[in-house]
């Protein structure tokens, strides 16, 4: 099979529960658009979740960068497009991009997958027939190295607790990485999600979290840019970290 | 302006994240996508949230009754078809036929909206641009009065606290009705939830609820049948009921 030099397509018309109050799509629906051409385009290639179970494998996510020019709107239509741009024996990256109607660029995103071996719940190398799969795109659609995520060690002064519901978890009964995203940002003040928009995401997803935890989210400044966070979500009550993540926003215009 | 004697058709393919951990797209889902098609073909009629906005009203779903005969799986694609089937001065209905590719019927839904004035708060009369469109089909995909729901007054002794998120929220800034169907159904266990499929929803909303607040869904067994309970959506501290709720189920086949 030599599917591996195909780039995959699909398009999304942005419908009223993925926007939020200010209009916009959230950053959790863009997400759920990269997760939704991944599932299918791994299928495509043969690699699909449900094929590596037949080998005792699965997919995780365990880095994820986007960066969003600007947000598309309800009833907007959007182009997805991704392609599978290698992998180094520990990390498959993926990359995507998101065009507008018009066909102007208005997201890009790379993510790294790790491959879990589900007797042992540990990460284990890519198998062979991946490793031996040709991936002719190479080219990055944000250029990351997926080096650590290192929050500072200070203060943490916005939290906001989060019971784990049904409805968050996925097909494989733990939570979805989309809810670490949005339990980042919703340790942010109403006010200031109505008037921002991220403009930069970085998430390392360390572990999962199962039905009825409770997982906190702490923010603080990121001092290294204009407008900033460092986000850290713990599960409890035992403190592990399941995500780390930062994010980067602008005011909106008029806002 | 004489649109209404068409129906409006939508297709959705479903998405990994529309779908429970059982592998079949969940209620919230269904009712999502009977939302979306709502707001869309009420949009094309010309009484949309946003055109009803410049007359300072509202629609508010009022009332919901959706009767399940196979849940759609993750990648199919499903056909929904609504239509308006009238008023009577308070209500206005609307309905809904779900379809999977081959053309066989899997889910049927009815919903009663009324109008709200928005500088009151308060629901109002259909203004008279919408008491002189004429609805040619008065058919109904459920045959439902909409009387009023009368849980028994005993004990629900099963219990689960929601605390509203951000991401529950929709346009309007108040918990989108959906999450009030969703945390009814979360009070029941995931071992029940993964071995049973719901066959009837019916919800008769009553009450907003805003950021932050905390919403209580409790439940207790509906004696009339076979496998059925009751549902009660309190806002906590004061215990007003948003929502009240009755659901079916069926064991499903080998689970």
């Amino acid at each position: 099979m030599n599917r591996t030099d195909t780039l995959w397509h699909e398009t999304f018309r942005v419908r009223s529960y993925e926007v939020e109050p200010n209009g916009r799509a959230s950053i959790q629906s863009l997400c759920r658009y990269f997760e939704e051409v991944a599932s299918n385009h791994a299928r495509a290639l043969g690699f699909s979740m449900e094929q590596l179970a037949e080998h005792n494998l699965t997919w995780v996510l365990n880095r994820l960068r986007v960066e969003i020019d600007d947000f598309p709107r309800w009833r907007d239509t959007v182009r997805v497009t991704t392609w599978p741009s290698g992998h180094d024996g520990l990390y498959a990256r993926r990359e995507y991009l998101l065009h507008d109607e018009d066909g102007s660029e208005r997201a890009r995103a790379t993510s790294g997958w790790v491959m879990i071996d589900l007797a042992r719940r540990r990460p284990t190398r890519l198998p062979a027939f991946i490793q031996e799969m040709h991936f002719p795109r190479q080219d990055r659609a944000v250029d990351d190295d997926f080096r650590r995520l290192r929050p500072p060690t200070g203060r943490f002064d916005r939290h906001r607790t989060f019971h784990v519901r049904y409805s968050d978890l996925d097909l494989n009964g733990h939570v979805n990485n989309v809810h670490y995203v949005e339990w980042a940002v919703e340790t942010l003040e109403p006010a200031f999600l109505a008037s921002h928009r991220m403009t930069s995401l970085e998430v390392d997803f360390r572990a999962e979290t199962y039905y009825d935890a409770r997982v906190r989210a702490e923010t603080a400044p990121d001092d290294s840019t204009e407008v900033g966070f460092w986000h850290r979500l713990l599960r409890e009550p035992d403190g592990a970290v399941v995500a780390v993540a930062r994010t980067r926003w602008l005011p909106l215009a008029g806002g």
